[in-house]
């Protein structure tokens, strides 16, 4: 049953940056911000005055553990010159961001503030891959990290449930790393912008430089088919369905519509702000399917008053190949059990009938947990301003996108969609 | 200047409770959540359906560092029966369940929401000291906790900067101490119901059961004055002048004012939500006024349409005795300077003109520091409905009460008004 919820009062994107992201040594999460900030200002076209901001929303996962150093709100708006306005910090783990963004749509929406920037950062390399993996298992209900799992093993269990459920094998989620690898050498921002076959023929021409056996791979699935090319982390999850550690930062300036065109004249409308929690894993009806996603799609859907259909294109939490398939039936773009098909099919491509992923996803781009979610509506407002360069869709009369985020095992999941009028 | 920011849609509170704040062996966070859930469906005398409840925001400062587990928000959902319903955690250091509260406020003026749960939780005591005092300082801003600043430390700087500008004392922190603790003993959720009298009793009547030397203190203050009764934690702030180390949680349910009356005879009007941020203390114009206070009443003023001399009683954030003090200036309760005359001549007091930290305050009350913003905001209710029983305030027709909040050094501050109509 979708929910008819409205706001009081529209509000409009005028603008949006995003850092590059990547593991960098000579870069703080204040110097990733402030890189998102600046692309941020120079997107308002028609230009503004940043003191003329009013209050901040930050999503942060746990800089707190991975960085020691918590109460990130009020460190960014004196780093972008607004102190004393009002800094806060929301946390949905993987999802914080995208919660950031609804707080400031809100804000807006209530009708106490004009213009809000919304923005999200995560600084997690300077870490070890365990300190990463512990810090992020703090996201799982307590019934799950406190017994073994961090998430390579919990989307390993998942897919593993997928595959008996509806004879989905490993050979179908290869697709969704494909293509993801595809896409991401257009996107300058990605931080593996690179394809398997372009990895593969390195791999190949190294073994050849050096003398040694040359792997014979015929192609892209053989080679991850290969477990010395494409090991197990957590079967079946192997090393190229998983997301890799990433620092960076996001953010986008919201205002209420009838002063968007004040800043640009291509502004885009919140349509949707749906949001859902989930219990944990072993509270799930099914573990093929997050509840808190389908409740965020009818929020969502609900607002903007449109269905599954009406998304051209979508941004959704690939954190892992196999979360991509679930979440294209949970969010309605394909039956369940059929989401693996339409992969398998080509119709989530660049070029397909619905696009998934276009800035190469978590899995190419990189998760940056903190800023991910503004990340993704940032690849939204991109392509829906046909900004995209090289991987722009080729839709013709491209107007809604909507991108979904997901925190933890699905304890909290948005979808956030956007319409270009 | 007042910031005339309105809100296009009233908001009411209709329910709270609060747990009993303490030191807890046997509860964690959950069951404290609980302990005020069960208090506030009590005390909504209409009766209602928890499941009626459309969202979750709920105040944290770091469960990610005390309690090893983060993504508070669907674990509280699930424990109040409310998944999938959406649940956003909040986070500005010790002001983070304020801001809960004020995102609470937003999302139902927007128009999305019409019944939100708002709260806060936080569980230190299984920590030890030094680990609570390491956890806390990762709130400060970089260029403080960094270079060896906990809590007592800093506001021992405030202190002294204070103190030789406006010719105070220590003698004046007491005051402080010594009324909250006269009341703390009127509030039986406080964890220090005890008069530093009694404190300074018990110690005699234990040195003489002894047959050790009897102290020989004449007064609370002279007890206050003996280093071996009252230590110095970081000069000048001594022992009886630092809140404690404590668990405990709070919430409220907030409604559409339109259908308050369906929940309670009794709800109170938000009149006023301000929020402000703050640079570090290296960049502050003085150490005697935090600039993110002025903002919050400025934001929370102007919104009221009132001034700080309509404010019948506050709740203000006394981590520390001084704090107290710069505090009820900063909100313009008395001018720069003059707190802590003020206080002296017992205008704070239960009974005084201006009464402040009716609760005892967090010094005898307790600091759980998530759940310290909605417990404020707590006590405004509980006074505002003359249900404070021995501590009520004998203030003829009370109507306006307002909840004073700080995170870090000043990073986050809030003040939030409830008017009775």
């Amino acid at each position: 049953m979708r929910k008819q919820k409205k706001l009081g009062r529209n509000v409009a994107v005028v603008g949006a940056g995003m850092s590059k992201f990547g593991m960098f040594k000579d870069k703080d999460s204040k110097d990733l911000f402030v890189e998102a900030f600046k692309e941020m200002i120079a997107s308002v076209d028609k230009g503004f005055d940043p003191n003329d901001i009013e209050a901040l929303y930050l999503g942060n996962f746990s800089n707190d553990f991975f960085m020691h150093q918590s109460h990130w709100g009020p460190i960014i708006t004196d780093l972008v010159g607004i102190t004393p306005k009002p800094a806060t910090r929301t946390e949905g783990a993987c999802a914080s961001s995208a919660l950031a963004f609804r707080e400031g749509v809100f804000a807006i929406a209530s009708g106490f503030y004009d213009i809000v920037l919304v923005g999200g950062v995560e600084e997690m390399s300077k870490c070890s891959t365990t300190e990463v993996a512990e810090g992020l298992a703090l996201a799982t209900v307590p019934y799950e990290g406190k017994v073994g799992f961090t998430f390579p093993g919990v989307f390993g269990v998942l897919a593993t449930a997928y595959f008996a459920k509806y004879g989905a094998s490993h050979e179908h989620l290869m697709n969704v790393t494909i293509k993801s690898h595809n896409i991401a050498p257009l996107n300058p921002k990605a931080q593996f912008g690179v394809t398997i076959r372009d990895i593969m023929n390195k791999k190949i021409a190294a073994a050849e430089k050096k003398g040694k056996p040359v792997p014979q791979w015929t192609d892209e699935k053989d080679f991850l088919r290969d477990p010395r090319a494409n090991p197990v982390v957590a079967w079946p999850m192997h090393l190229y369905d998983c997301c890799p550690i990433s620092d960076g930062g996001a953010c986008m300036l919201l205002v209420a519509e009838e002063i968007a065109k004040n800043f640009t004249d291509n502004p885009l409308h919140v349509m949707g702000i749906g949001q859902g929690s989930g219990k944990g894993l072993h509270a799930a009806e099914a573990l093929t399917s997050f509840e808190a996603t389908r409740n965020a799609a009818d929020e969502a859907y609900g607002m903007a008053g449109i269905g599954p259909e009406d998304i051209q294109i979508a941004e959704v939490h690939d954190c892992f190949s196999m979360a991509e398939i679930m979440h294209i039936e949970d969010l309605g773009f394909f039956k369940p059990g059929e989401g693996y098909k339409a992969v398998e099919e080509g119709l989530t491509k660049l070029d397909g009938s619905k696009p998934i992923n276009t800035s190469g996803g978590l899995k190419c781009k990189g998760h940056p947990v903190g800023a991910t979610g503004i990340a993704q509506i940032y690849e939204i407002w991109t392509q829906l301003r046909n900004e995209a360069g090289p991987r722009q869709v080729p839709i013709k009369d491209l107007r809604i996108g909507g991108a979904h985020n997901l925190g933890g095992t699905g304890g909290t999941c948005t979808l956030t969609i956007l319409e270009r009028r």
